[in-house]
């Protein structure tokens, strides 16, 4: 990892709306010390002031969990805790831009901001991977039937997974979801 | 860690405003998932609405890390996306529960709420312990000289560390902090 880079904000081309934010980590005999998330800094390079509601982890045991294809309808603030992961993000909106891709590999010293609507989706790359983020909407187990889902595997993305699927730990669910063909858009949001 | 616990806030009576939060923790062939804070159902059970606009994360290398003890012009909502902590909390507020302590451990799937000007301290517990974090203002270099700072090894406190501090790790900084008959309490909080 790379420590004391300066905060930037760099949009992706591919995904109208999603940033790559590069984190400034301060090593020193402790360990290291983040602001993973910081409203005004962030908010003057262009970050949104998205007003997080919620904060969320998942733990990853071992390298290769798989998690996703899913579009959410809320914007996220993505980075990891601990280990590395690889993320995969597909544009699931209604429009021009349906089905572009953007991955990049995420450590603690880079953060991932996802529009509404973008599929989100990541591999762990090291046993124990702590992956964290804020939305801006709060979840609830019927939230999920306002979900897009896009299978991990899917040979249009053809998504260069790190680690072989076949070798990875994914959920019951995830294993089922359709191809791209099959994936009703993301309805275009109001402004 | 113990899985799946209803969420519950708990008020810390030595120390008021103070509150443990019992997180439930979804564990699966993945790993784990938690709401790490969310503001409905929390403020729901008594969780300020504390409105974050910061996300830190401390990151420990080794079992046996310490650090503290300060007193911040802010509120935090603490927990741990891996390894596990054992805090101490000094009231450092100018009032009756001056010098009031207060220790626990945390582990994911528990969190702390600790009002503006109360110390915070921790110790990792374990290797490669991750600390996550919210406040609702934001750092700066200068907002440190409106910290009120209190020594680990305080007598009066007489805070029993599971590491001997003499075998732990710590900022320079925080070797050369006062003693509680040396500190200025934290000025009282306008309403
Ligand atoms: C997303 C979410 C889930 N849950 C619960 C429901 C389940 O018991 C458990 C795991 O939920 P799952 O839906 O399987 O989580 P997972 O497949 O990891 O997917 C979620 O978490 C991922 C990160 O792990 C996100 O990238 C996904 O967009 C999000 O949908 O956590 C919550 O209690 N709150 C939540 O916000
Ligand atoms: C608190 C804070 C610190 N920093 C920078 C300053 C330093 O380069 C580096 C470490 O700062 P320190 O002040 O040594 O961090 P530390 O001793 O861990 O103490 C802070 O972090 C602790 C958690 O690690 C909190 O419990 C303390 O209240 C807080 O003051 O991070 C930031 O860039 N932003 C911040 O918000």
């Amino acid at each position: 990892m790379e420590f004391s880079k300066p905060l930037t904000v760099t949009p992706v081309e591919q995904i109208p709306g999603m940033l790559v934010v590069d984190l400034p980590v301060h090593g020193d005999n402790r360990g290291w010390f983040k602001e993973n998330w910081q409203r005004e800094k962030m908010t003057a390079l262009g970050v949104p002031d998205f007003a997080p509601v919620q904060n969320n982890i998942s733990y990853n045991l071992k390298a290769g969990t798989t998690r996703g294809i899913h579009a959410e309808p809320w914007d996220k603030f993505i980075s990891v805790a601990t280990g590395e992961i690889f993320g995969a993000w597909v544009d699931l909106r209604e429009g021009p831009t349906f089905g572009n891709v953007f991955t990049t590999h995420l450590d603690a010293s880079k953060a991932i901001y996802v529009p509404c609507g973008v599929g989100n989706s990541y591999q762990a790359l090291e046993d124990q991977t702590a992956y964290v983020y804020l939305v801006n909407e709060h979840w609830s187990a019927d939230a999920q039937s306002r979900y897009t889902f896009l299978n991990l595997a899917d040979e249009t993305s053809a998504i260069e997974w790190p680690i072989p699927l076949d070798e990875a730990e994914l959920s019951d669910k995830d294993k089922k979801h359709p191809q791209l063909a099959d994936v009703t858009p993301f309805p275009a949001r109001k402004i």
